[in-house]
């Protein structure tokens, strides 16, 4: 047990300074809060996490390996159900690191780490959606052409990407709370599947794909 | 002369204070730097504006007052020709004030005038993205029922608040720079509009919408 403290107490902290940023927004979150809501010295966390950069790229590390992970499932999507579950998973992983996107330009700006890999993250992010798109057209569920393939999967990527900034505009004081979580997630999926609606190849996809995302937005 | 000289420096002020937030962003820019880059006092900066919150709160006032006014044309759009202009013109508006844009979250945060102000602009954004639907489909381009309509404006509202910050987390160190302006807003535009093509009511409108697209492209 002796030898496991050390790592726990960094799990204990990464996850406390997740919520923290999560609800706070990471640049009004400084390393005297985390110590404090954490009942810990100020050099007991700097032991575990020297710098608060240190901490965002621990955060962002578990982030990446996440969704990354996440991604490799764009082209296992086969059916309706498939594409609706995978949208609404990116979103969980959006919403689970929303401080990341609440701020990210500024973020970014700071931290080279962060801008070099969180770019990375979004070109696989678009690679994924086209896979999704070119398995969807493979098994006769969409009709597309390559360049609106291309266009589409950027737009589709932009609004994964940005929808709880809009959300958060939208209603800045509780738009990021927990209790806002499975609406925001709802929406942003009914939002950017609502892209692909045009380009079903059968008018009955359409209600089905209306029906599913129908049945989560009112079980929620 | 002597009268309006006051004016003149609060003026020379914002316009230099925009181009300082708009090329190193908002938080990024003292006070200090504001001056120093003037030539002036920072007694006398003090003197036109007492607090950065306040040239922020001007430069606001300036982006919302443009802003409303071009929002205003979307029900007058009436072909393709129009459709492109004016969503060229919002990305243009979009542009000369994109440090609102970059840092959004961080300032609705800090500034109440600009959390309730932006959130204003936005809607009527969407309303009047909703209008140039609606006019299109009264035209006979588009056919679109109430509740796609009302879904696509939404979507194209992110669209046209985001794209730029989705060239910035592309490119951190250019994307925002004056040399990558035109193409930022031409491809930002094609994108939005992009999402029309699907529902347009004739292929030789596609065939259109991608020829001015495509021109503008090339010209820039």
């Amino acid at each position: 047990m002796a030898t496991k403290a050390p790592r726990k107490t960094a799990e204990r902290i990464a996850r406390v300074t997740l919520d923290l940023f999560n609800r706070f927004g990471e640049p009004n979150v400084s390393t005297t809060l985390i110590s404090s809501e954490l009942g810990i010295s100020p050099g007991n966390l700097y032991y575990h996490f020297p710098s608060k950069d240190k901490l965002v790229n621990h955060l962002y590390d578990q982030f990446e390996h996440d969704m990354l992970r996440l991604l490799d499932a764009g082209s296992d999507v086969q059916d309706i159900e498939d594409a609706w579950f995978f949208m609404h998973s990116l979103f969980e992983q959006v919403w689970n690191f929303r401080f990341l996107y609440r701020d990210l330009n500024h973020l970014l700006a700071g931290n080279r780490h962060l801008e070099t890999h969180f770019r990375a993250v979004l070109e696989r992010k678009t690679e994924s959606i086209k896979w999704m798109l070119a398995s969807m057209t493979a098994a006769g569920l969409l009709q597309l052409d390559g360049d609106t393939a291309d266009t589409l999967s950027t737009s589709m990527t932009l609004m994964v990407t940005y929808w709880l900034s809009y959300e958060y505009v939208k209603d800045p004081r509780r738009a990021l709370e927990p209790e806002g979580a499975s609406r925001a997630m709802q929406q942003g999926a009914q939002h950017v599947l609502a892209l692909l609606t045009p380009h079903l190849s059968r008018p009955q996809l359409r209600a089905h794909l209306q029906a599913i995302t129908h049945s989560y937005s009112t079980s929620n």
